[in-house]
Order: C-alpha cells, then sequence, then structure tokens
C-alpha cells in the first residue's frame, strides 16, 4: 500500500520508506476509526471521513508544496522535507472520538494539543529518534520558521486539505479550495510564508469559502444541536461512573469515565495513553446505543434521542440569549419533563460560537509585489473586504428538547 | 431535513410526507451506522459511506426514472410512484453490519433477503398499512412488472446508485457511469423495462463499469482478506461463547454470538429482530478491539491483526489451489505459530470469487429498437462483447499469514 | 436534436416547440459561431465556448428557477414560462463577434442592446407575434416584475450561467458558484426576486467568485492587451475603407467597415439587420490574418501581432497612469518604430477597468428572513463584507509593443 | 505564459525554454485556429476545443509518463525527454482545417502525415537542429523503441489525451478515462511499452471507452452528415475555381483552391507549406457564408444549408446500402430538386465508416505480469472480451436532402 487513492488528489504516493512505517503504525493506524467531523454525518450523511484520510491529504499537498517552494530556489533538504511531512501526517494524532465532545466531558483534563505532543515523544523513541526535526519543527524550534508555517499557519496544509476534504465529503461545493493554485503561488519572503500578489483574489476566495464552511458545516445548527447532545450524554456517564454506577463500555471507556487525568496522570503512567490510543468512534457509539435502555432516566432519555436522531431544538442568533427566554424555557422543561433543578442543565444548555475566518492578531496571511515588498492581505487588497472579514463572529445559542 | 445533500447528485429532495416519516424510523436510521462495504475502507480510506446514504441515492434515481418514464407516456399514478421510491428505500433494510461477514458466522441462521422481508412487515405494521403496495411491488406481485425491475433487475436504481457512490467514495473513477443518460434511455415494453437503441453503448460501459468495480474494489484482494480475517474472528467469538467463554459485547452481539437464530426463532420471537436491529459497525469494532487483549490467543491474534491491519496474505488465481501448495501451508503454519490441526482453519482460509458481471440465464437488458422490435443486448450489440462478458468468471483464493 | 450535451449540466432538454424553433432560427444559429469571451482564448485556451452555448445553459437554470419557485407557491403560468424562458434565450442576441471591439469600432453607431430589441422585434415578427410577452419581460414591461428579474439582475439566470460556464471552460475553477443552491433558495416578496437567509453565505461567495472572475478571466491584463490590439485593426482598417484603400473582407464586414451606422440606419433599412446578422468571428479572423501582409504598415504590424500573438505589453495598477510615463513611452516609441504623431494612438492605448462586483446603487439583493423580513444582502449579513464589496474598483493600463 | 490553465489537468508547466519557444512558433500558434473536432460543435455545442490545446495536454501527460518511467527504472535522459514531447507537440502539426474535409477536397494531393513531416523538417531548420532527435522518435528511427511508443502506438499520449478532451469538451462523460492509472501502470519490457497486469481492466476500460466515443461522437450520424456536406461544398468551390469562376476567399484558400497540390509540388515551392499553414477554420467559415449568395445553385445551396444547419438526413446502417434504395433516392431527389445526372453526387452521399477501437494485427498492448511474462491483452483477459473488440466494425450511410 505504497499508493493511496484518494477520491480529490487521485493517485497519492508515500513518499518514503519510514513514513510508511509512521502510518502503519497502531496509533496512526487509530486514525482511521475516528472521523473527522464527529457528529457531522447526521446533517451530512456523507460526512464519514476520518482523520486518517484528512492526514494522507495534508501529506499529499506537504508534497506539492516543496516541490514548488524548491522550483522557486528555497532550500529544503530531503531530511528537511521528510520531517515536515511527518510533523503534518502527526499535527492531529492527539484527537480521540469526537474530539470537542471528549474534551468537554470524559478527557477535560487534557487538551488534544498537549496528547498530540505525548503521541509524537512515544513514536519517536519507538522510531529511534528519526522524529526529532519534525517534532522541532511542529514546535517551531527548527530555524527554517517557513517549515513551521507549512503545518500551522492561516496556509497551513491542514487547512487547505480540511476545506477541500470537508467540501468533498459534505457536498457543500462551494467550500472547495483552490489548493493547487494557493500552492504554487507559496513563497518566502525573509523566512515567512508569503502569497504571491497574483494570487491575493485566490487568498480572498480561500477566506470565504472558510467561512462558508464554518455556517454551513462546521458550526451548523443542527450539528452543534448534536454535540451539545453527545457532551452531555458524557458528562452523564461520567458522573454516573465517579457515583460507582456500572455502566457498559469497553475497559478503556470505562477509565476514562470513571476518573479526570490530567497530563500529568499521562507523564506519570506511561500505559495511560496507550489506553487512550485505544478509544475511538466505536466505544462512543456501541455505549450509546446500550445505554438507551439504562435505569438512569436521564441517561437513557439523552441517548435514546441520539439514536434515533430525535435531537434538541436549538435557537442560534446574534444577540446573547436573554435571561427571559432561558427562564420561560426552565419552567416549560420542568412542567414538561418533570425534571430537578440540578438535572435541567442535562436539557437546557446555552453558548457561543465563534467564527474568525482570518484574525489578524494571531498570524498573518503575507503578500509579495513583485518589486520584492511584502504586505499583509488585509492591507494588500484592493477594499476593505479582508479587514471586514477578519472581525470574528459571535453567535449564540441554546438548546432544549422540543415540547408540544 | 426535507433535502439531503449528496455529493453526488447534489441536493436531494423527500419527496412525501409517509417517505420523510420512513426514513426517521429507528430501522431506517440504523443503516446510517453500518458502512455499504464493510472492510473496504481499509484498502480505499474514503469508502466509508452508508448503507444510509446510498439507499437515499437509490430513491432519487428513482424519482428521475419515475419522470423520464411518465414523459415518455407509461402511467405510473402518485401511489405506485410513492410505493416504488419505497420499495428502493428498504430494498436492502435487512442488511447487518459486514454483512458478508455476519452471514457466514453469527447470523448464519437467515438470510439478508429474508430479514428485509421482516422488516418491512413489521414497518407496514407501524404504517398501518402504508407499505403495501410498496411489498407487492418488492416481491413481484404486483401488475405492473416493469414496477419490480426498477427495484431489482439488471438495471435497478440499486445497481445504479451503488456503482457512482461507490465509485465516488473509493476514488476509482473508473466505475462512474452516465446514471444521468441510462435513465433518459429507460422505456417500456410490454409491461419491461427495455433500453433504446442509442444508449447500447452505455449500458455496454455500464457492464464493464460493473466488471471492473468487481475485481478493482468488491473482489480485490486486500479486502477479501480483511473479510475472511474478520469471519474468522466472529466464528472464534461464536465457538467460545457456546463453550461458555464470557466474552465483551453489548447485550444485542452476545445475543447472537451465543446462538445460531434461524428465521422460525424470528417468526417466533418479535423481540429478536428488535435486538438484531441494535447492531450495526460500532458494536463489531468496539469487540474486536477488545478481544484483541483476550486470553484465548487465537481470537487475539486474529483480532490484533485487525486492529493493527497486518491481514493475511492472500493468493488469488484463475487456477483452483492445488493440495500441494495447501499442504505446503499447513506445514509452514503448524511450525511457525505451533497450532494444532483443529485450529488451521482459523488460519488457512481458501474461497471462490465469482464476478458475473452480466448473466443472461437470470435476467436480462432489453434493447428497443425505432420499430418497436426488442432484443436482448447480447444479442443486440455489433459484436460478442457482451455475450463474451456473460461468462461469469470465477478465481480461487487462499490466505494465511504472512511467514518468514 | 430536441436535447442537447452539455458539459455542464448535463442533458438539457428544450422545452417547447416554440423555443426549439426559436433556436433553429439562423439569428440564433449564428451564435454557434460567436465566442462568449473573445480574445480570451490567448490567456485560456479551452475558453471558445460560444454566445450560443450560454443561452442554451441561461435557459436550462431558468427551468430550474420557475420550478422551485412555483414549488414556493408562486404562479407562473405556461405561457410565462415559456416567455420568460425566451427572454434569456434572446438576452444577449444582439452581440456580434468580438463584442467589446466591434461596439468601440466599426459598429460604434449603436449598441448591442439596442441590436437585441432590433432582433427581438424582427423574430417577433417571423413568429407571428408569439414572442410579445417575452420581449414585454425583457423590457420590464409586464405586471410580474420578478419574472423580469429572472432575466435581468443581481442574480439573474444570465449572471449564474456565465460565471459557471466561463469557470468551467476556461479552468479557473475557483470561479465556480453554486447556482443550483442559489437556485434552491430563490423566492419572491413583494413580487421582488429574494433569497432565503440560509443562502446568505453563499451569494457572498458568489460575489466573490464574480469579482475573482474580473480579475483573473475578464479583466486579465494579457486579454485586456488583445482586445486593444485589436481595437485598433479595426479602427485603422475602418480609416483606411475610409479612405478607399480596399480591403480583404466578407461583403458584410466591409459593409460595416465603410461606414458608421446608426440605430437610425438599422431602422430605415431593414436588410442593414440582416448584413449585421452575416458577420460573426470567422469575418474578423480571416481578414486580420490576410491584413498581416497589407502594404499599409500600420495594419501589417498590428495584425501581424495578432496572429503571432506578440500582443502589446501592458502596465495595470491602481493609480492613474501618469503623464511623464506616458511621454517617456511616446518618445521612445517615436524613436523605435518610426512613427507619426497622428499614428502614436495605434501603438500607445491607455484607459481604465472598472470591477463593480455588487452594486447597491443600481439594484440590490433581497434577503428574505423566516420572519417574512426583507433586507438588502450589504445590510443583512454579518459583517461589512459585501458593503466592501460595493465599492467599485478602479485600475487603469497603459498598452504598449515592446521594446529593448 | 510559461504556465497554460487547463481545465482537465489544471496548471499546465511548460518543461524547458526550447519548448517555450516551440509553442510560441507560429505554426504552433495556428493550432489555435484549428478546432479538433471539426463540424462536431454542431452536434455537441461544447466541441470548439482546439488542436493547440490537445497538443499541450499530451505535452502534460507526456512528463507524467516520463516521471512513472523513470521512477520505475528506465532510463530516460533529459535530452531525450525534451525530444519525445516535441514530438508529442508535433504530432499533429501537419492538420489543416476540417481535416478530413481538406483531405478529401483541396489538400487531396498529400496527406496530413506528410505534411506534418514538412513542418517538423522546416522548424528543426528554424531551430537549428534541435529537433533531430524528436523528428528521429516521431519516425520510430531512434533506438529506445518505447520512446515512439508513448507518440505513437495504441496507449500513446495522444489518445490518451485526445479521449479525455474529447469527453470533456462534448459533455460525453462516459468517454472519459483514467488517464493518471494507465500512466501509472506504464512500464518497459525488452523495449516495448506494457501495462502491470494489475491494470488490465483500466485499459479494457480504456478499449470500451474509446469504442463508445466513435460511435457517440466521432461517427456520430449527424457529424458524419455536416462533414459530408463540407466535403461537398469544397468540392463544388474547386471545381468552379478550376473552371474559372472567381469565388470569395483568401488569398491561401483561392491557391488551394486552384490547384491540386502534391507532396511533390510542396517539395519545389517552399512557399507553398506558409501558405497551407496559413489556413484554418475561419478560411472556410467566412466563405461558406459568402458563397451562401453565391449564384452557382449546387455551392449556394449547399453553403445555405450549412450555414443554417438544414443537414442531410442520413441512413447508417449494418448493411450495404442497396442499389434500390439509392435508385429510388436518386429519382427523389432528380424530380425535387431539379438538377442533372451529373450534379447527383453533391446530393446523395455514400460511404463506409469503420470503428477500430483495437486491432491486434497493428500493434499491441503489452500486458507484463508479476513474474516478468508478457501477453498481449486480448490473450491475458479473463474472457474474450477484448478479442471481441478487436474485429472491426463497419456501418454504411447513405446522406441526402430531407424531401417531403
Amino acid at each position: 500500500m505504497r499508493i493511496i487513492n484518494d477520491p480529490i488528489y487521485g493517485l497519492v504516493k508515500i513518499p518514503t520508506e519510514t513514513i510508511f512505517e509512521l502510518i502503519e503504525h497502531p496509533f496512526f493506524q487509530r486514525l482511521r476509526r475516528i472521523r473527522q467531523l464527529g457528529m457531522t454525518h447526521l446533517v451530512y450523511p456523507g460526512a464519514h471521513h476520518t482523520r486518517f484520510h484528512h492526514a494522507i491529504g495534508a501529506m499529499y499537498l506537504m508534497g506539492e508544496a516543496i516541490e514548488v517552494l524548491r522550483s522557486k530556489g528555497h532550500a529544503i533538504t530531503n531530511e528537511e522535507a521528510e520531517a515536515v511531512t511527518m510533523a503534518i501526517l502527526l499535527h492531529d494524532i492527539g484527537h480521540g472520538p469526537f474530539s470537542h465532545a471528549l474534551e468537554d466531558s470524559i478527557a477535560s483534563g487534557i487538551r488534544h494539543e498537549e496528547l498530540s505532543e505525548l503521541f509524537m515523544d512515544r513514536l519517536n523513541r519507538d522510531f529511534s529518534g528519526k522524529l526529532s526535526m519534525a517534532i522541532q519543527l511542529f514546535r517551531n524550534n527548527y530555524p527554517k520558521k517557513f517549515l513551521h508555517q507549512l503545518v500551522s499557519s492561516q496556509l497551513d496544509m491542514d487547512r487547505l486539505d480540511y476545506l477541500n476534504r470537508d467540501s468533498f465529503f459534505t457536498g457543500v461545493s462551494e467550500g472547495v479550495i483552490s489548493s493547487d493554485r494557493i500552492i504554487m503561488m507559496l513563497d518566502v519572503v525573509q523566512d515567512e510564508l508569503a502569497i504571491e500578489a497574483k494570487g491575493i483574489y485566490s487568498i480572498e476566495k480561500f477566506i470565504v469559502s472558510r467561512r462558508l464552511m464554518y455556517w454551513q458545516v462546521y458550526l451548523h445548527k443542527t450539528v452543534v444541536s448534536a454535540e451539545c447532545l453527545l457532551i452531555n450524554i458524557l458528562r452523564r456517564a461520567k458522573e454516573l461512573s465517579k457515583n460507582g454506577v456500572d455502566l457498559f463500555g469497553t475497559p478503556a471507556l470505562k477509565k476514562f469515565l470513571s476518573a479526570g487525568f490530567t497530563k500529568k496522570d499521562f507523564l506519570n503512567d506511561e500505559s495511560l495513553l496507550n489506553t487512550f490510543a485505544e478509544l475511538d468512534d466505536s466505544d462512543i457509539t456501541s455505549s450509546v446505543k446500550v445505554w438507551s435502555k439504562h435505569e438512569d432516566k436521564i441517561l437513557q432519555e439523552l441517548c435514546r434521542r441520539m439514536i434515533s436522531r430525535k435531537l434538541f431544538k436549538i435557537i442560534l442568533q446574534n444577540e446573547e440569549i436573554t435571561p427571559g427566554l432561558l427562564h420561560d424555557l426552565q419552567a416549560k422543561i420542568k412542567t414538561s419533563l418533570k425534571i430537578k433543578d440540578e438535572e435541567m442543565n442535562y436539557f437546557l444548555l446555552t453558548g457561543k460560537l465563534v467564527n474568525n475566518a482570518y484574525s489578524t492578531r494571531h498570524d498573518k496571511i503575507n503578500i509579495v509585489f513583485k518589486d520584492g515588498s511584502v504586505k499583509d492581505i488585509s492591507e494588500a487588497t484592493d477594499t476593505l473586504n479582508i479587514k471586514a472579514l477578519s472581525e470574528p463572529v459571535e453567535k449564540f445559542y441554546v438548546c432544549f428538547p422540543k415540547m408540544d
């Protein structure tokens, strides 16, 4: 399997033997069982693509980017090329199943970025140090900064791939970006990635596509509602577990339900990472089905809704949810579902979504002009457009069961 | 959700309220958790599309076919249109997870076609008889035979959709067929579906695409090898269960591991169908992971291989596997794995694959000429091509662990 | 040929018999010989698609729009449906070959919109008045205003088709818009077209795509340069003709070179429209080739450059071209080409390009919200984005021969 | 313009400076004005793509093939790579406008293959011998035979490109082949191109696609009818010219109408090739329009039909046209059109079409197996399929004006 079929890029070659072995490693193979977009398939039924496939796609784009940059005279050694490819392959290795839900519930003591680093260090040991440069690059400790930017920046191969891939599998064709054209425009100026001036409109379009994908897919209200439900299911399961209630689950899931592990725990007990690596979407899905018959009425109700896709109603608006509305909803829910006050937060959830398509605060997209000068794109385009896009947009939501 | 996003056909409308309710039914929603192509994603990582999505796609094509046939003057009442759409939606409702593996192991007492009929009857009861005509059509008991052929024949909407869909998600673009062109050529002659003569080359191409998809995807040797492994895992798990060994699993999976239910059992105990309906891919996947640490060495070994994608080697050839080769392999396996004779069949598997792209024996593809005459396509094309394709092709395989 | 193959939309049906006859009419068939994008194929070699093909595509989208609007309860009679379809088919019937070049040179006395109306009136006579409602619609004299907007507005079928089509044939895939999604969101409020609120991001993307296509294709600097060259060729040819120099050309081209006809001339002499209808791209192309050997040095030089694609160099910038730069260029050209002062404007051209992606001044894109309220999109989106886009962008250019 | 936008392959790079100059040469630029598929756009309105674009596409595929073959260990020097790329770029340089029509009428004394060689030799002189190896390769005089096969054989880059390109622009999506997959399977055995055994089904599909494109596009009956009409127009124009009738036309066209030049004439008079190089589609199209008003009734009638797309009716059948049918048609035509006997062959044409999808007689497609053995594909596939396809198929036609 040195060539992988990708419906998006065609036949993708695995560039080196070490990278092939890395892909073969169980830590990487587990990504085959973790969907990139969690519950999104409940809205877009094609969205079953996995983190494995995304990582392979980003690897492919990295190869293209390396070729373009080399052709423009920027030195990238073979060792660096392999390292930056490994870095992009592993950039999301720390994700567990239904990542957001997990981070907000059973694995709330550690962030996926920390887990990624733990995985990388462990893999580096398994590979006798062959990943050292990749890790340096990933942590931005390597002299050539632009290589890090290929892995993590406004225009990294991660984003270029996931926008294309998520568009492809959801069928939201408007999210498709011209990754080949953007990569063709890549350049390096003063050790920073930049885009040739004639690529400005492609970048503008890329930012708008990203924005569209946010509202149409990533923050789609039904997807948000489904994630709220899952978060609450896992919160309830964790609470019950802590109180000694025995719940069905794989040993790995039970371990993570029973305690709140922190980064320290992972460092103290190496086997914990292995246990984490056993988790995937199937642990959650199979348990939710079994829990839908559990005697705990709350757990049962939440799980039953998930399995049969009777999701919570969601109100998503530009203004904050008013206390008055919340109060009304609480009263209705209480009457209708006959629940206790302390159980209310399993049935009434509020939150805030932020769509930050392009932020000048964090890092920027540099445009390089024919005369060699460099400007941030929000200064370079012919209108205020990008500047306008760089304002973060907030929306507020409240989720609750439909009542009649 | 009256409109479903399909990366293949775009925005798919759900035609009627009853069909919407049918799709909402838990029996149908469970198809969201069952992959169309089982283990194929181990070879084609995009192939995670579900039976749910395929059924929706076939529903869409049925709508197109109805419109074309009506425009050519063939009467199809609204009631018939709804019925034939329901029939195609439900044509595969009886499939369980990893269908082949299941039928060859834990659910070996009943075929999926029988399960489909049980599901339909139950749904018909739930829908107060609204599915009666759909069931008649499905069973070919309805007067207008061509409606049944839209659901099940050489050119049914099932095939037109799955070839397109499997090509799309695997990235084997050569399998893509021109479903819109084929549907545009559909006609009815003497109550049988037929294709207008000018569509002959499209049909020829359709048959060759199907043949190609068989060898490139459905019977791909690595896919076959993965399925053999899964069948053996489930066979071993069932054997252990019957001998009283307690294995991890959801209650539904444990029930099916513990006994060999037949159609009669399903008829005697209605709840058995509900239990079957609880099964999906996650039951199998989560268990295989847990079993990979089971103390039974055989189960452990087989599951470990599946999880880390260390599949069996497979030899696939036109000739039967010779007793000599089998003998040699047995000897090597015995030495290498130190297993008992009666355990040999968990590590050495043989079988036969048949690729029957177009069979004149079962039913035919009628071509209708401008003068109204009708011929079978294998008589109508200008060469022996189709006739040649109508010979079934057999290949033989043997699977075994790689040994050095 | 009641079905037309379109690489973009698939099989396009011609909806009625009268429309079929209209397409068969020589006035419409001539559009087969006029490219949609003039000289653009010199930059994007796939851009040979014709005005005929575009009109057919717009007709297809009109059919989709009618279906959507009817499904939302807006009455459109069959007669109106045919009329609005005819109107879109004929919206560009007045275009001649290389439209811009022609309007700026040999047919400078009449605008293509006026010619379109002349053609429509003539066709209406040929079709015994069957086009009357279409013409009313086209001129916005029909009571239902939204029908006119389907033919001519910010979201008319003309734009939806040409953005898709020009993207497809140029290969600038970033210009692709989701015409099916936009059409699905169409609605009518108070007799005006509107877009459902959930379609806002699709519209935003549509406007950005249009903007991108302007700079990347329609106003691409090499395309602008090629058009300047052609305009000058025709200007020179016209000047020579007027001075009695005999130039090669079809009789129709010679007639238009010999005089500057105005709308009045067309009204006085009916045969003039027939002569105009004889012109197409081949008249220009064949003549330019012959003229490249003409004894007039200027005509020869300009034509030679066009044929061998030695286009003028072009400077395109945000600021006006300074008199200083012009002066320098004039001096260099004079020395290098040895031309007279009065011939300078054949070799040094300046101009201004305007990209007005979305203008609130002319007409607007209405967004209709769930509560029935309507806002202009520039008020409705969550940022200043659209407002920013609605500022017209100007660029200035100067064209001249490359000199060393 | 070192990068060319191709809607099919994306951004195509021009590999070397010399190749860039070759593309810039007027002999090559003229291919921008010659359509690949002649009159086919009358049936498939998107089919306006040019021989220029096809040559660029074939150049792109050649680059891919070189990379694959090198990666499999087959030595190709940079010089050879440039030469084989030049050879494919120039393989069709000898085509004139509406090639078939031309060869059968005004340029009937010389074949386009001979013209290609004349152009290559002339270009080689202009390029000071830099094309010598390319010409050797083209003529199969170079030691490494497989390089010639990349330019001309059953699997040459010419076919791979034109099938894809013609499918794309006509919209006959069924003709699309998997050129990337086929190229990925290319290998060289004993200095001959071969396909790896696992690519057999792709090749089978390629042959069937080609066959389909023949009947659906290249030999489409309306296309055949349009070509017959054009051939007759040119025959009549030539006859009139020879008889001293002055016909409108560019000087180049008039020269070729006035005499029947042979290869010898081209060798004796170098300027004749330059004159030939001035011809393109616009010469023919513009003249046909003018001739549609010529006083010669036959020329007028034929041209009028072409311009307004009133093509001849065509009967296309498997059996030879019977003398009886011909006799009847002659009688009817004579009565209806009132023409003389000697003019009959302008209105009644017969001919034979041959679709030879894969011929074992000429050259073969070699399949190379894992054990290194090589077989012709018609021996290697699992059925008689390919053998069946290798029988040439003949059809017979007769064209004549529709009479009522």
